[in-house]
């Protein structure tokens, strides 16, 4: 069959230990379904700042843009965080979503059964949520002009927001073709009764819904959607928003589900080109102790199988295999109610591994 | 005594129902502490916008700016929505607190024990909740310019972030005061890993806070904020933020308290000049009806004596009168468990003007 290319991007904290278990579970997959895949590593994040003098040397994006997908495990920590900006993690993270074109972050919250209890939402509450929120990525004020000037009343600083239709579009338009494939509901979330971006995106909405009269849609302004989430999570499936709300939304959606440390993502842009990566960080305070949970990395995989590449069956062994392997009991400390019966990083890699 | 001046806005929806009980509180204040108070009503937002075309009528504004305190029930409604921009109730309500100069706005969320259960939150977890969250409120993202231009990828909206370092001075100094005069904790929350206007927002909090060595002071991520005011609710006491973060911060507090209802709010300008308002919003669907709470607003005007008239006394027989009619059982239906025995409007007003 193709070969498939994957850029991995192990980072910092536990990314290279997630990574490694995601990769083992390539390797699996590769045996037990016939498919070649080629990776090639890369440095970026806080690693590669140490050893290169910059969060996003070339040769890695040259890597990442000869791939036809990215696994990312996670970048960033305190050692890194007084860096001047040029010099930060998250500057590489913001520059390899610019530079690879990935308009469109896909943060799928759902709750795992295992996990119910770990949410401080109250169970029946939180039942049946189900949710994806759709970030516009490479837009707004994260790209707009930026600048520092004395002013009348001392320094001051300037961010921009900027959006054009045909951002607004393309990101608009995935998510109905989303929302079309999951339960036909689609909330576009705004400040359109005070930004002028946010006029202009509800326009776009509005202008591509009969496109999709299929889809069931609705308008909730920012501060009504960070309320609603908690009131009634079910009632969500897909979201779409720019990229600021989208950073705020995601985060407190995965964070209600309770499931956060086991949550998938992935960036995608024009075509089938994706970067996957867990929602949770580098928790650099449990690095290199065989403590992190691999699942989220080893479901990013997941989705980027069924996303980039098309393999459905793989994907959904890989799930399945999952779902096994905690419904037979087995649990990391972070997910574990008794902690001394915690399995290691590896341990689960293995499980799930064999569980394919 | 002295003469308190109160400019008194009804407003939309139930708006004028709320406030005539407020307004039986204040009579009731006169008579047991001996109090004199001067009321003078204005038109404001959509009934503004009905009988005078234009949300915010200068002769309000004289009105306003003549009083010592404002008193404003709640305005909007879907009548106004669709409206353009100039004839919106919103932007009568970014008028008012640009031209009365309220650049703070406090919006403390707390747990009501009669109310614990309509959290959706476990209780456990919302066990000790009580935080203020201080927003900035005549800066930001919020007054900066907008526009709309033609770009390379066709039609383009500009919304621009501004604030001097001024601004974030006089609101983060009153954070610390207020986290001062409480339980001594302040985060700060803002996005200085992508935004220039929060880089500066965190170096005047780090500026300022050597000045109030016994608070306790964390920077948060706006993101990060999100979901911790989900898994830590009570671990907050003050939180301070730009405007835009606040309106989305204070709106999922408020929510997480399941006291929406119920929760007063403050809108400061120099000196002790205030507006004050419930958290709430103008309910069209039961205007009218005798079905709405007043509780949030005869809680706004007890915060209004406490904290621009200095009147203590009265404050504290306001909330505990309060916490006695709730104590006895009564309800109005939105806060009944037993819809068939709640009161109305007005029997709620009446048993707490009885109570003080
Ligand atoms: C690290 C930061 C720049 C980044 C963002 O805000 O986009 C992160 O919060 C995320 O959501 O991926
Ligand atoms: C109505 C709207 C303009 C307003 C705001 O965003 O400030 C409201 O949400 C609020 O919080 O008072």
């Amino acid at each position: 069959s193709e070969v498939k290319k994957i850029a991995v991007i192990a980072g910092d904290g536990i990314g290279p230990e997630v990574v490694a278990e995601a990769e083992k579970v390539l390797k699996k997959a590769e045996e037990v379904f016939g498919y070649t895949f080629e990776t090639e590593h890369a440095l970026f994040g806080g690693i590669a700042i140490d050893e290169r003098g910059t969060p996003l040397p070339e040769d890695t994006l040259e890597i990442c843009r000869s791939a036809d997908a990215v696994l990312l495990g996670a970048v960033g920590g305190p050692k890194w965080d007084n860096n001047p900006k040029e010099l930060r993690p998250e500057t590489g993270l913001l520059g390899i979503r610019k530079a690879l074109g990935l308009f469109s972050n896909l943060r799928p919250a759902v709750v795992f059964d295992c996990l119910k209890d770990a949410s401080t939402l109250k169970p029946e509450v939180l039942e049946g949520t189900d949710l994806m929120v759709v970030r516009e990525l490479t837009g707004g004020i994260y790209f707009g002009e930026k600048l520092r000037r004395q002013g009348e009343h001392g320094e001051e600083a300037v961010d921009t927001c900027v959006y054009n239709v045909t951002e607004v579009e393309r990101i608009v338009r995935q998510a109905f073709e989303i929302a079309g494939k999951r339960r036909n509901k689609l909330a576009s979330v705004d400040k359109a009764n005070v930004l002028e971006t946010s006029r202009l995106w509800r326009e776009v909405v509005n202008r591509i819904a009969p496109e999709y009269p299929q889809v069931e849609l609705e308008h909730v302004l920012v501060d009504n959607c960070a309320m609603q989430l908690l009131r009634r999570p079910s009632s969500f499936d897909v979201i779409v928003t720019e990229n600021m709300f989208g950073d705020i939304l995601s985060d407190e959606a995965a964070m209600l589900t309770g499931s956060i440390g086991m949550l998938a993502s992935a960036s995608l842009g024009e075509g089938s080109y994706g970067l996957y990566e867990p929602v949770h960080g580098s928790a650099p305070d449990i690095a290199g102790q065989g403590l992190a949970n691999p699942i989220a990395t080893i479901l990013s995989l997941a989705l980027m199988f069924r996303t980039t590449f098309g393999y459905e069956e793989a994907a959904a062994a890989i799930e399945t295999a999952v779902a096994e392997v905690l419904d037979a009991g087995h649990r990391t400390s972070d997910i574990a109610v008794d902690k001394s019966k915690a399995i290691s990083t590896t341990e689960m890699g293995d499980l799930i591994v064999a569980a394919i």
